[in-house]
């Protein structure tokens, strides 16, 4: 009979004292999900110059005055663009996340939060995600001088190069 | 002595499965300290262009080849640039913080993480903080046809207009 009396004021200091891990979870931090919401994430991109899921919010557009657009764009895990060049070149800012750039005949290099990348105007490169991170950067051209020039898709060799 | 043995059991079970505060604190988010480091903050901006404490670092230069670049600018509670233009224009994307925008003969806007803004060229205006926050910013401007254009401080009424 004791120990029951023993038991019961077992399980009450238990219950009053005792971590609530589902309140701990809340409190957890995704740093992808917070840094998200810098920029928005914008629309699934739906055509055929990416490989994988990738989203774009475009910030700023290009207009007469000023041809400079700013888009965001989120990688998945693995998705990349194809290989394209820009005739003004390009700048990425890598905002989250660990991505990859590569320009063609040069080797792969990784990209991650706080980098900046400034591409040549018309050199051949793709950019993408990792196999193991998202990848969320800021893409800064301009189409004054003509449009994006796309190529084939960065196939998975390739992709895997000097991994 | 049956009490004392109850009071035992029950130190050692809230021992046990107590949370431990200290613990929990080292896992606070400091969300300004977590955004602020995307972006290297740089130097302390020493010129006269700026009213209050400014710091720069500048991600991507101008080049022969594309003339466009990209300053990290954080300002301090109050700290503002002076009214100036960008023959160019100017892009901003607000990376934390809350601060302000305004064009001469317009009503100041408050900005705040994740906006943008484009300003047209020529077009005299001035960016910084509110008084009672940092503001931290992406600058996006080209030196194709010149530099910026530097004119009066901001005064204090200015600065405190609309508010």
């Amino acid at each position: 009979m004791e120990n029951k009396k023993i038991f019961v004021i077992l399980l009450l200091a238990i219950a009053l004292f005792s971590c609530k891990p589902g309140v701990e979870k809340d409190q957890t931090v995704d740093w992808n999900a917070q840094t998200d919401l810098i920029f928005s994430k914008g629309v699934k991109i739906t055509n055929n110059n990416f490989v994988g899921t990738a989203y774009v919010s475009m910030l700023v557009d290009a207009d007469s005055l000023n041809q400079t657009y700013v888009g965001n764009v989120t990688f998945e895990p693995g998705a990349r663009t194809n290989w394209h060049s820009h005739p003004s070149g390009q700048i990425i800012l890598v905002v989250n996340g660990e991505g990859y750039y590569q320009e063609k005949g040069s080797p792969k290099r990784i990209l991650r939060k706080g980098d900046a990348v400034k591409c040549p105007p018309n050199v051949l490169h793709w950019h993408g995600a990792s196999s193991g991170s998202d990848f969320i950067q800021l893409a800064i051209s301009s189409s004054e001088i003509g449009p994006t020039e796309w190529m084939d898709a960065v196939s998975d060799e390739e992709y895997r190069s000097n991994e």
